[in-house]
């Protein structure tokens, strides 16, 4: 139910580090912003940020914190989420939801915007905004399934210290020059040292041996897609780089195509960008693309050990695309819609 | 023809990452060195290295440094070693090369001793020592071969600095601690800023999109395991670690197998540790594994997303089981045959 009367803004998770980056993005996008609550846990209460020039006050999250609330964007852990989510709900608020908790509950959208914005429609108050590195590789896939249907994907990732959030960006930062002057670190956000180290775990493990982060992967993209039985297999490697993504990613298609065919049709995708000319070193990196909002495409490739397949190389800022934008995006594709 | 004199041994590239790291092995394997050559370019002509407790001289490289040397263990780049290879084998010594140069001679053993040492008997003066991120993957996919065959393997890499050499090394520890002071960095040894990034480029690019390294996992792989037409395809991406190689592989059997399975397969295998307990966190990394000899295997899963896929991750440190220590388990081979 529309109504005309003033947007007013909830970001709970306010100072973390993608409460930051709801700010700048609110502010960039000019998304229409009457009223700004800043809610964040009752350590921050007091704080104030910066929002369009002027000084917001952080509270504390509470279920009353939302009246009067149209779009209330959450950021601050799926225990949270479940906790405040549904009074937001019951205060007349949209959510988009930036953790884990709802994103399989069948009556949820699950929405990348360039993907599938439609699934909007017939929302009950709540709308996921889907996994970092699914988001990315979802907008490189979906004009390459229209186009020739997509059959199997194989990914692996290099992700980014962000995606642990502010406290592990800072220990990698903290850690790497300990680690060049021979000392030992201690690792406390992360299962291992980060710095000078990567390792092949993402959230915890299941029983199949695969990590939750690997099954989101899996789950969320064939959601996302509208396809429940596609086959993806994900290995997510947590790497020391500061807040981009990056995914090698192998797809199988229903029919031979060539690079070019393929190139085509990704440079008419959606929130894509293409960086690819090889011959000058020419592709995505994670740290100068840091701060950016597309999903960019590089090494695109005809897969010489498939005979319908094509390999490319998708890089987006973690914290951006892989989590504040998508959310924005989300209440933008809502509020043409007339659905907020 | 084997000769009961003394064993004379030449090292070309002695100052060199690689070469230091031969200098090591042969000591730690108590290797029989009757005598050591230490060979390097002009610029280090003087410079003097530690050996079994007495101080070597390096001497410059050139065509006669061979007299009397019967083990060559090259490290000095392509181009030296098709410029003084041929005149050590003509001084009767073995080379073992390090380099790409010889590779892909059809008369040219590629050995991983786990592997294919059978392959060494014929030889012609010259063994090539394969890429280093395709002997840590043979190493692997060897008891897999043979267990189930290998109908078609998918790898994606995170490479250390150190595949590049000391300079490259250099480079990133000293590109850190200005990255995080937010200064702008020159990168000098690899195409871009390595510190905090990562990029999808080793080697130089071929007409086919691929680099010149993923090309090496392909045709090397398929050299080695004697299988000409096996599918391979490679995404090889280096990453800020300084000194051991990871690698996300997906294969594919002949039929379907179980992780018990593939573990038991494994665990037979030569040259491998298992290292693979998720509930504790436990996998191979880079950092801690950088100086070991195995090759470690983790992350073993069957892969959801094909009926007889297998996943598993595999690390080991390339300036060792990559390069030096492979070379030199190449001449102990030689040695086991009669061969040197």
């Amino acid at each position: 139910a529309k109504e005309e009367d003033a947007m007013q803004v909830a970001i709970a998770g306010a100072t973390g580090a993608v409460g930051a980056e709801f700010l700048r993005i609110l502010s960039q996008r000019r998304f229409p912003v009457d009223d700004l609550v800043l809610l964040a846990s009752e350590r921050s209460e007091g704080k104030t940020l910066t929002f369009r020039g002027r000084s917001c006050p952080v509270r504390r999250l509470a279920k009353d914190s939302f009246a009067g609330v149209r779009l209330a964007l959450f950021s601050c852990g799926a225990a949270r989420s479940v906790e405040f989510a549904p009074a937001a709900v019951a205060a007349g608020a949209v959510v988009v939801d930036n953790s884990s908790a709802f994103r399989m509950e069948k009556e949820v959208p699950l929405v990348v915007p360039e993907v599938n914005a439609g699934a909007l429609r017939g929302h009950r108050g709540i709308i996921a905004n889907p996994n970092c590195s699914t988001i990315q590789m979802v907008v490189a896939l979906w004009p390459l399934h229209q186009a020739f249907r997509v059959e199997r994907v194989v990914v692996s990732t290099y992700q980014a210290a962000s995606g642990a959030g502010a406290r592990a960006m800072a220990e990698l930062e903290e850690q790497a020059p300990k680690v060049l002057r021979g000392e030992k670190v201690a690792a406390k956000v992360f299962p291992h040292q980060i710095a000078f180290n990567l390792f092949p775990q993402v959230d915890v493990f299941l029983d199949n041996g695969y990590t939750k982060e690997e099954m989101k992967m899996v789950h969320e993209t064939r959601k996302i897609m509208g396809e429940p039985d596609l086959p993806v297999t994900a290995t997510c490697v947590r790497v020391p780089v500061l807040r981009a993504h990056s995914e090698a990613v192998n797809v199988e298609l229903s029919h031979p195509v060539t690079r070019e065919e393929v190139v085509a049709c990704l440079s008419t995708g959606a929130g894509i960008e293409i960086m690819d000319d090889p011959k000058k070193s020419l592709y995505p990196m994670p740290f100068p693309l840091s701060g950016t909002d597309a999903v960019y495409v590089g090494r695109i490739r005809v897969d010489i050990s498939h005979p319908q397949g094509v390999a490319m190389w998708v890089v987006a800022d973690q914290l951006r695309k892989g989590a504040a934008l998508n959310a924005v995006q989300i209440a933008e594709a809502m509020q043409r819609q007339g659905l907020l």
